[in-house]
């Protein structure tokens, strides 16, 4: 299929043809880059027009039971859903054990959603790298809501917080997460968060937590203070009114203007990132520039040169 | 101070110069970057001669104990151990809440021990950049047992991983690392597996999770499998055997060569990241390259060019 029949494709709403796309455009070959690019640039126009959440919270927190819920129920409140993960977990071996679409069985098997798992390589940095070009495809194929599901803390978030209009943290009373994590600067990316397994034995210590996270939050947000909301998937509780929490404060933000200028900085930050990028590609191939590089990193293999001081060298040679 | 009386100092182990030292290394000051190459410069002769041990494992799993109690072993045994820390949880406000100097008040207090938190500020790539200059600072003050301590899931590990001789991973059975965590690619990087507070109630778990463990660790590394120790920090047992085992590994991996060869690799990955590092600063000064992305920028922000295809024509124009 070339490029442009793949790009009317998924902008008819084809999944198969989606699929095939975000495959293009995470492809690590260099050959099929200058591909990848013409597609994304016939997507764009078709892009936008959605509300994207970010989500994230510990291993075991329930999310994937909570985004398959929240991702059910914006689909009745007519929303067309995509759910992408990034996801540093493994960055060796590369993904999840039990994949998104075996968690969310339910969702992954709707019409009206559509579920793509974290690359299964590379770092950090690589997994997000097309993470933005993956949400350009979603929402060229009219999906209107995408859900950007990340794992762990810290740095995979911040890296999200970059892609998305509102930020979700999930949290889980008594796990771990109480004694340390929940002070973390993760919370001051959130933008709401949810209190999941809020059901029997667990909601006394769900109401709790919301009454200290709702009193902390407050302290170090005075002016935005995220809302904190229980949930629980087992009794189908509280996730209509996430749903429409989340759309309600995108509409706010889309009115004061600020939806609008924080999808502005966020293409500046793209184009940064990928800039960075580009020049990492180019350091790993073969060309003059590297060959300068591969005499340096001798010296300083043979312990001649400290490596911040051929670096400095290099990157001076490589402007004159 | 000038530089060669700070270096001098550093080198004859004063305790206050080493902290300025690494100060200075950390400084993101750039009319204080050329003081710091120049110091590393003098450094660098009087350094490397030490065992670097990366210590990872997820909030909660005791970490500040275990690195406190082998810290005061290894001091028995006649090392001086530095403790350096990778934390990246806070990307907004910048490390934990409780400091290791005060998490570790013996070791922290011990003449034979130094501990540096990390540097409040800035992403984890930042806030791993001087590390290794760190290391290297400390190695020339005499410390011969630098341990590299990081929090988190993933990413930091992996950069820990780039500047360590051996990585000890620690866990704690019963903690939600059980769930998902515990298969995840962290135990790729480990060398050895800690099991900490095994004791009283949780002894029998200590055990169960240990034998699962090997057992796991023999299939994914059937060549060099991780070995699984038993730790309580309360009775103060499995430390000194832990110690050893660390001692013993490395005196083999010199024996066989791989520390040597190890070591050398990681120069080069230190030069390749210090170069990303120096890109980087690059474009967030004012100069004749950052005009011409000013303008690119502009035109991202306004929809009119996709922000790839704007950073693919920047590194073009950068190279010719």
């Amino acid at each position: 299929m070339d490029v442009k029949t793949l790009s009317e494709s998924v902008c008819r709403g084809d999944i198969p043809a989606l699929a095939k796309a975000i495959t293009l455009l995470e492809s690590k070959r260099s050959d099929q880059r200058d591909d990848a690019l013409t597609l994304l640039s016939t997507l764009m126009p078709n892009s936008g027009k959605s509300i994207r959440l970010g989500m994230s919270g510990a291993p075991g927190v329930g999310k994937s039971t909570l985004i398959e819920a929240l991702g059910l129920t914006l689909i009745t409140m007519g929303y067309k859903v995509a759910v992408l993960a990034i996801d540093p977990s493994s960055p060796l071996s590369g993904g999840s054990i039990l994949g998104d679409r075996i968690r969310m069985e339910k969702l992954a098997n709707h019409p009206k959603a559509f579920i793509r798992p974290s690359p299964s390589q590379g770092t950090l940095g690589g997994t997000a790298r097309h993470t933005m070009e993956a949400i350009i495809a979603c929402e060229a194929a009219g999906f209107n809501f995408i859900i950007i599901e990340t794992v762990g803390i810290g740095q995979s978030e911040v890296l999200a917080a970059s892609m998305v209009d509102l930020f979700l943290y999930l949290h889980l009373p008594g796990s771990g997460d109480d004694i340390q994590g929940i002070k973390r600067g993760i919370l001051e990316l959130a933008d709401m968060v949810a209190i999941t397994k809020a059901d029997g034995e667990s909601l006394a210590a769900a109401h709790l937590a919301k009454a200290q996270l709702e009193q902390s939050l407050h302290l170090s947000k005075p002016d935005e203070t995220p809302a904190v909301y229980l949930t629980s998937a087992q009794l189908k509780s509280g996730v209509t009114e996430l749903a429409t929490a989340v759309v309600e404060a995108t509409n706010k933000r889309k009115q004061n203007g600020s939806f609008a200028s924080k999808r502005q900085e966020q293409l500046g930050i793209c184009l940064r990132n990928e800039i960075a990028f580009l020049f990492a590609d180019l350091l790993s191939t073969k060309n003059p520039i590297t060959h300068k590089l591969g005499q340096l990193e001798a010296q300083v293999k043979a312990g001649k040169v400290a490596p911040m001081l051929a670096a400095k060298e290099f990157v001076a040679e490589l402007l004159k």
